[in-house]
């Protein structure tokens, strides 16, 4: 493995441990429970799942596999036989209020011994209820640190994200967007400059996170917005079950399942044809489900 | 289309009629709603929504769908251009009490203007708790439909539904399994002796549930056994998103959402890493969720 993935790796250790810190610093008396784990073929992992007073289910994992590339994945890839790392965190948490949006953040870097290499992630928000200036806040917030690294990025990923969390079965996506790239590579002399960007990515995780908590953790809420919750809370099981290909990648190739589903609601439901009333703030945030919005001038 | 295919038609909608008819009568107090639609392409459907005391969201679906064959489904069944018909009764009911099973049932008929026809469909019980008198109850009912018409049906849907109904990232069946078959034909000369099979299975699924209902709508609940209910319902939506070939068929070629996910449950659940207590009912439960089992010696 190149001397690159090391630090790399350990970047991303430390940032969950800084994640973790910080959510248990802010949903206090509560803390993550940690099962290591490793994989058969080579590397492994640290599971982080948390259940507290603000967050009603989060996971912040971290994982860092390597070994022979399975010939499926090689296949995929349209790679020959080789050697690969695969490492990253990623992060769902899944709030109690209604008003604190989920959110969900991946970062992570792959490389193989026959040369390629590359980054991907993304933070994206799935609000429950579509609130303008919270939108603005976290669209800024992906907009400043994408500008300090290229100008292209952020329009570039922002549409991926509208494109990428899209549920095409109820033509809507699965919140507000966010940021998403794949493949993200370059020469040789561009990696530890694409390494600083998806660094910087990382970092913003938190900053934007407790802010969104500290405006909406407080907002009391009623029954119907609880009911709605978990209808919204639905359609993010549609997502992940059906379109996430992270999900169905790790599934299909005896990924670790209690890891990949940590993403995965609490308490999640459907009901028949679901109608909201004409006016309602359901209904504003339906009609905020599509993908190109301008968010940053909602 | 066919002379038979009237008939199929028509028998699929007087036995969604019949379904409906019963479940209103054991479930008394409350009635299906129906919705009609039509498919852009040609044909369409009676979706019937049952929301009431016992079952607590089901839903006993008709369809006859025609027209032209989407490419996509022509190259995947391996079918030159032509005109299709696919008819068929769909059902899944979530009960309230936990000690009642998930029901699901299809039977599908369908033919082409290139001179293809073929059968399929199949019943399957997802307990949320496994009773074994239950399991053998319903398997022998499944056994003497299918022995009614041919020896060799039993042993091999009963293996197929094993196979089927199996939830790989879980290494879990859905539930006791039941029988499933597809493209299920034959000369011409045996096609009716096919649709009086299918309709032998098709008017078992009363009989079937209306005792497993009577026997066990009664039985008294805790709240632990709810939260097992709605984890068990969670494995029900995992199998149904992840695995299910009809579903994920029907949500990539623009089938009507709302009628495909009717059978997701009203309520589920996911916690992390979900352990049994040794020698507990649940743990019992689990390890029935085999393939193989031969519950007609339950």
């Amino acid at each position: 493995m190149s001397p690159a993935s090391t630090e790399i790796i350990s970047f991303f250790k430390s940032l969950q441990d800084d994640i973790c810190q910080q959510i248990e610093a802010i949903d206090q008396g509560h803390s993550f429970r940690e099962d290591k784990w490793e994989r058969e073929g080579g590397g492994g992992g640290r599971t982080r799942i948390f259940k507290g007073g603000i967050i009603e289910k989060g996971g912040v994992n971290f994982s860092a596999v390597s070994g022979a590339m399975p010939a499926k994945i090689a296949a995929s890839l349209d790679l020959p036989e080789n050697e690969f790392l695969a490492t990253g965190v990623s992060i769902v948490l899944h709030p109690h209020n209604p008003f604190v949006p989920i959110i969900h953040m991946n970062v992570r870097y792959f490389e193989t011994s026959v040369g390629k290499w590359w980054f991907g992630g993304g933070i994206d928000l799935t609000p429950h209820y579509v609130i303008d200036r919270d939108a603005q806040f976290f669209h800024s917030m992906l907009n400043s640190a994408c500008d300090r690294h290229h100008s292209n990025f952020y329009p570039k990923f922002k549409t991926w994200a509208d494109d990428y969390f899209f549920v095409k079965h109820r033509d809507e996506t699965r919140g507000i967007g966010g940021i998403f790239f794949d493949q993200l590579k370059g020469e040789e002399s561009e990696r530890m400059d694409l390494f600083a960007f998806v660094k910087d990515v990382g970092n913003q995780f938190m900053p934007i996170y407790q802010e969104l908590i500290s405006r909406n953790k407080d907002t009391s809420f009623t029954e119907d917005h609880q009911r709605w919750q978990r209808l919204r809370r639905g359609r993010y099981v549609e997502f992940n079950l059906v379109w996430d290909r992270g999900t169905k990648f790790g599934l299909d190739t005896n990924g670790r399942t209690e890891s990949i589903l940590m993403s995965l609601p609490p308490l999640a439901s459907w009901e028949y044809d679901v109608q909201v009333e004409k006016g309602s703030e359901e209904e504003r945030t339906l009609s905020s489900l599509k993908k190109g919005v301008d968010w940053l001038k909602a």
